[in-house]
């Protein structure tokens, strides 16, 4: 399938990665950690090719993505233990499928409500980055 | 499956209804039109059972319940033409499965970004809201 050449999950460019840090390839998708950490350990998985829709996909590719969605949420929890993950796939003008998970802790930033896209509050070093992607990783 | 005595998806509760018409059961799953109409077409779809995360279900009860939010996100692009579907999975206090599918529009509210929970501005009358179920219902 085509790249896009605007589009930053096609093309990994500057902008992305000041957005987010490639961790691993999925099955069908690629796993990302957002920079913004308000909300501990929230990643992005974003879809092999550049899809606009989730209903575009066969049933096969779609069972295949949620599949890789789901691995990871899993291993957030096991990493995080936060009280729930959200799923957010919005993308009005970037056409190209990727979730947002985001994990939820009881007191913490916008519980009970949806997630803000991008408090722009919370950075880490590049250790920390590290020891939460190992750690994830270790739970995938 | 036990229902949850205090879930208002396992009830269908008079809070339940203030905030979403019940449309159809779709294969593993049910549908609601959302009454807040500030993103027209605006729906919910919640699985038949009290489970709390995606993936606590298996394979085979995931991929139908994506083929069902599939099949509903479809039908809305169809009715409604919006630019683009988003999809969000939140509930950090209940317990039960189920996604928000919201239509956005060029210039229309929240486009380029999230969407907004409840924006409590737009409701429709009876008619009204029964002239959509019908659009949508035919697009299934």
């Amino acid at each position: 399938m085509e790249k896009s050449l605007d589009c930053l999950y096609c093309q990994r460019n500057e902008l992305q990665k000041s957005l987010m840090i490639e961790i691993c390839d999925l099955r069908v998708s690629t796993l990302f950690l957002f920079k913004e950490q308000s909300y501990k350990g929230r990643c992005v998985v974003a879809y092999k090719d550049h899809v606009n829709e989730l209903f575009e996909l066969s049933d096969e590719e779609r069972n295949l993505f949620m599949a890789d969605v789901v691995k990871v949420a899993a291993a957030m929890k096991r990493t995080f233990s936060p009280v729930k993950i959200n799923y957010g796939a919005y993308s009005d003008k970037l056409a190209h499928l990727h979730f947002h998970l985001v994990p939820k802790y009881e007191n913490g930033l916008s519980f009970g409500g949806t997630f803000e896209m991008n408090p722009g509050k919370i950075y880490l070093s590049d250790e920390e980055y590290s020891q939460i992607i190992k750690e994830l990783v270790s739970n995938l």
